[in-house]
């Protein structure tokens, strides 16, 4: 099992600034997550302290990507798809499959964005409309489901249903995730659809998924799962406290740290502002007081 | 006198920032201080996401001030003298005299890095050496005295001083003061010499100041004034808690917000790391939390 000092979740401004640090402070850095599915990718922007004029997201996303490599950090575009604590620190699941150990983590994911809801999504939520197969997939036992995105959320929903359901159709038009995965997948019963959701069917509850092709896959349930595993779903799984007001980011204190020693968190993961200078401020702090902890736990492992 | 709702002191990369985020959110907006005062000024780096290669210092400064300027907000290279409460907010004292009117305030003065101490200053610490003209000036009544410094820290010390002392010199170089100060220092009886200090001189107690110029000047006291006043002397003055642990920055919550309402601050002044995306970071979240501060005092105003 490959071992890294830190590993950081998020390869937004988050997650790459706080591999710049990470690397310049001789930490074996691994930063995991897609360039592509950053809130920034897509975006362009005038108010960050340095840049003038209106930058695009995904070129600044490669500069940051290019200073963290130049420093020695390591970088998989992969999803995390499991944290757990390990003896030695924590272990890090990825979509295709790997494990690898990490003696300290900093989780950057940045917050999902959903996309628009389709028709008939709203009014069946909860009679057949589902957010998360790990949650709902049981009631689903026997019966013909569909699940909707592009991500490993949504792959890895499939192959998880395709051992309860009677009939699992993935609806995307294309896949956003690792070859390993994109392997599991074809070898698997899973049926995939390129095309769009479109409308949910059913009054009472849901009896079928109008694709974009015309088509209807009769269904009784619809899992959307947009993106990688959410941030929430990652953090609980380890015991990481979310803030009391609202319990929808990560809570941390001034250093970053979140109530599980040797993790940290930082950037739109911790709440709003969602800016990429907050976002920055966050990865760079993080990134130091996690040296610092491994630094006093070697030492205090030395003594 | 003139009225800002939101008034930065500091121009470095926590205030300019702060500074853009303030003016995107239709804030009136001052920024005050020296860009070349700046710990940043002189630097280099590569470790600030999303600018690649070496970059320098000087130039991100003048890059992040014209976007604060193109966002609407006025700058002033100014050093603030003092900082008072007021019914309708706060007071800022500029060096040159003038008094401008704030609604909330943002403290982001960096910290101050004492040049390389001189021969003959250790040693005679407390024994006529001093560090803080309002703390010790009072004790060289009808005393010689001289004041090392080029900033308005120093003039303003000088100035003191020459309703206290017998006779004042003021050893700089050159001045980097704004025009009214060095008019105001000009019509005072403070003699100043164009040169660096370069020993004091004295066993017991200070008996002079020896000059690069070659001359020694014969006084009881020396004062070592750099840069501007001190964030520490403005903060308390205001009733600012510093952090209880090292007493040597100013605390602030996750808001940046300090114990005193409608102030805030940003940057080094807030303590480690001394890093420029923690700066701008910090400064991102400080406008934004003062301008919430400042709309919610309107509501509860016009409730
Ligand atoms: C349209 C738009 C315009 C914007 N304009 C501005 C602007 O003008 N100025 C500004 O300052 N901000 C702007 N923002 C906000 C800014 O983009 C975000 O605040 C910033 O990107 C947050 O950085 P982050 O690193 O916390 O998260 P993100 O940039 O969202 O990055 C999250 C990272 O986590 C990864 N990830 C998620 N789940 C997993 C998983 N399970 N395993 C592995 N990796 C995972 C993703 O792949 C991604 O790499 C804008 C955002 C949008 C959407
Ligand atoms: C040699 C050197 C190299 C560095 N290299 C790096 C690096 O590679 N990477 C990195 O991230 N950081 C680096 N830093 C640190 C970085 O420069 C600071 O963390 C950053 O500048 C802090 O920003 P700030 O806005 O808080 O304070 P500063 O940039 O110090 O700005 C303080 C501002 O406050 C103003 N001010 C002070 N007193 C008053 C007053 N009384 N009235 C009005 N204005 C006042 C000053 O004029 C100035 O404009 C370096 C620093 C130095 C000295």
């Amino acid at each position: 099992m490959k071992n890294y000092d830190l590993v950081i979740v998020g390869s937004g401004p988050a997650g790459l600034q706080a591999a710049i640090h990470a690397a310049r402070r001789k930490l074996r850095t691994l930063v995991l997550g897609k360039l592509e599915a950053s809130a920034l990718f897509r975006a362009h922007m005038e108010n960050y302290f340095g840049l003038s004029g209106k930058v695009s997201g995904e070129e600044l996303l490669r500069t940051g990507l290019e200073q963290a490599l130049r420093f020695g950090a390591e970088h998989r575009p992969e999803d995390v798809v499991a944290l757990e604590m390990d003896p030695e620190g924590f272990r890090v699941k990825l979509e295709g499959g790997e494990e690898i150990r990490a003696g300290a983590l900093i989780l950057a994911l940045g917050v999902s964005r959903r996309k628009k809801k389709i028709k008939g999504e709203d009014p069946l939520v909860g009679k057949g409309v589902s957010y998360c197969v790990d949650c709902d997939g049981f009631f689903f036992r026997g019966e013909p489901v569909a699940v909707v995105g592009e991500g490993s959320a949504a792959v890895h929903g499939a192959l998880t249903l395709s051992k309860i359901a009677s009939e699992v159709h993935l609806v995307a038009e294309d896949l956003r995730v690792s070859e390993a995965l994109r392997r599991e997948l074809k070898a698997s019963p899973v049926i995939w659809h390129r095309a769009r959701a479109e409308e949910v069917l059913g009054e009472e509850s849901v009896t079928g998924l109008r694709l974009s092709t015309g088509e209807v896959l009769s269904v009784k349930g619809v899992f959307f799962e947009e993106g990688a595993k959410g941030a929430l779903e990652l953090a609980t799984a380890l015991g990481v406290a979310l803030d009391p007001e609202n319990m929808r980011y990560i809570q941390v204190d001034r250093r970053q740290a979140t109530n599980v020693p040797g993790v940290f968190a930082a950037g739109d993961v911790t709440g709003p502002p969602f800016q990429v200078a907050k976002a920055v401020g966050e990865g760079c702090v993080a990134a130091l007081a996690a040296a610092d902890w491994l630094a006093e736990k070697k030492r205090a492992a030395g003594a």
